[in-house]
């Protein structure tokens, strides 16, 4: 399995990623060692994944420990690269939380700070594991069958993660198991993060699947050709409404017509109680030119603008269940924060 | 204003279209004159859109008159021709309406044919003013609004018309009498009919847009950025049912859940009586390469197929209103099959 996100010493010590704005046609890597180059490669989605942006966080605050050593920063600088990595996106909350996670253990110097980051991917790679497993559990008993269909959006594969993967760890799982039928992989406009990458690692893993446009989704689930849909999540707040990568409230609302499970998959980390609901989650908007061009090709034609909000919000009444490394809640079912609140906590 | 496909006589007459492949970057011509070229440029999408397609189908078979004479083909020979052009698309009623509108003169000759072809094309534009009046009228009786927000999902403009346009048409007049907000125009994966061709006829019109991906429709709709959605079809059912581009549910979902108006715009000629509903509608599977490419540059990894529905179906009972030429019907409020059946005999 690839790593998205790795701690290396090379000539220096450097947080490798794996670059996913070359995938799938070319497989490269990026040795960063400065804030700088990170916050670059947090904003041009090279890394990206709510749990991915957790470690590059809790690793950038190492990272940056070792450049204010090379550079002689002061304190008072040194904190405020931390904090340029902790806002460097908006709306994933994994990120601010790896950073917060470590910030603490600063005083206790470098070696303190990586350990405790590295315990972080660590824990996140088992929450990976263990959410996996409850997920295609409980996807077997309350579907009943025997091979299940699934549909996903985006990318929430070993690339978006520390390794194994959320919505896609539990694909994973019931491939494993010799329960998959097929997968339907959205293309995840406008960066194409389902068919460049989703699709590049089901290939990787030998699972059968197609690749459809984002307005196909709808479809798809109401004509029957799908028995759940499995999606991440980068904000999940208190009443369980969950932010994710624009598109996916299309999936709920079509799911709650067609009488399927909708599922969201994340680490408790990606729980945010102090937010108390979907609108009051900040919504990542990017730049124009991602929606009206391709590959450096204009679509539109010139001097018009597009209108690209990253992320969507997914009301809690929609989402059928929660799986999270600690247990699944069922908002719909059970509107109760109180049951996210006491996993998460 | 753009005609997209018109009759010619240039040095043989000829059916001349827009090549719709090659908007917004380069407006060219194509100038058809054989049943083999008629019928690769409805394949290819040169000439598109339900009332476009209708169209292409009458001229189509004056067109295939004129060279029955030229070559000497016997009667057999050209009704086998006439029937390819027919059966080129098989989802949009027009296309097939357009042929068996002008069949029955073929008896009296290609000019008893092309008069009857361009009575049709004449139709087809008053229609479209009409049912555009009509359609705006319904929207600002309905909302109220001194400016109305719209979201629209594909191409019906003068693109996929004989003129003037459908659910643009409405969009157009709203913008005349000085009521129309912002739109939001969906791009429209795979082919991108949105980005290339409904923005370049808004952008042609002084219509203030941006283009949006096709997933960040829903929650457009759901945040409150909208106060309506207008689309076209490309086959009414006897119950309401409405087939159009792939995507097009999502956002009857959306606005349902929202609580504003879904509205289907379409000539009565898009009507099909004979066909029950929705679930009866042959829906045309297209290449896998549409997904997997873009600008013949490959998006999913070598090897990874495509699934690529061109049409989706709505149920009735998510439609606000129809809005034909003869008048507009309420699926949702009132589904009651006589109604359309009254306004499409």
């Amino acid at each position: 399995m690839v790593l998205a996100i790795e701690w290396r010493d090379v000539d220096q010590p450097v947080i490798r990623l794996i670059d996913q704005t070359a995938l799938p046609h070319q497989e490269r890597y990026l040795d960063v060692a400065t804030v700088d180059d990170l916050v670059v490669a947090i904003n041009d989605l090279a890394v990206r994944g709510a749990p991915a942006l957790g470690a590059a966080g809790a690793l950038g605050v190492a990272m940056a420990m070792n450049q204010a050593g090379r550079e002689g920063w002061d304190e008072t600088r040194l904190q405020s690269e931390v904090q340029r990595i902790r806002d460097a996106r908006p709306t994933a909350i994994n990120l601010a939380w790896g950073v917060d996670r470590v910030r603490g253990a600063m005083p206790q110097g470098v070696h303190e700070v990586l350990r405790q980051a590295q315990d972080l991917v660590a824990e996140d790679t088992a929450a990976n594991r263990t959410l996996s497993r409850l997920g295609a559990d409980w996807i077997l008993a309350r579907t009943g069958l025997d091979q299940v269909r699934v549909v996903t959006h985006c990318n929430t594969g070993a690339l978006a993660t520390t390794a194994w993967g959320t919505a896609y760890g539990i694909i994973h799982e019931l491939h494993d198991r010799g329960r998959l039928g097929l997968v339907y992989a959205d293309e995840t406009r406008p960066l194409l993060q389902g068919a460049r990458l989703t699709s590049w690692e089901l290939q990787q893993d030998g699972i059968a699947h197609v690749v459809q446009a984002d307005g196909a989704a709808s479809s798809t689930i109401l004509r029957g050709l799908v028995d759940v849909a499995i999606i991440g999540a980068d904000r999940i707040t208190a009443n369980g409404d969950a932010a994710n990568k624009i598109g996916s409230v299309a999936l709920a609302l079509a799911c709650a017509r067609a009488g399927i499970p909708f599922i969201v998959a994340a680490p408790t980390s990606t729980v945010d109680l102090s937010t108390k609901r979907g609108e009051d989650i900040v919504i990542e908007e990017r730049t124009s030119d991602e929606v009206t061009t391709f590959n450096d090709h204009r679509t539109a034609p010139e001097g018009v603008t597009g209108f690209n909000p990253a992320f969507d919000v997914t009301p809690h009444d929609l989402i059928t269940a929660i799986v999270t490394e600690r247990g699944v809640v069922e908002p719909a079912a059970h509107p109760d924060p109180e049951l996210l609140a006491s996993i998460a906590r």
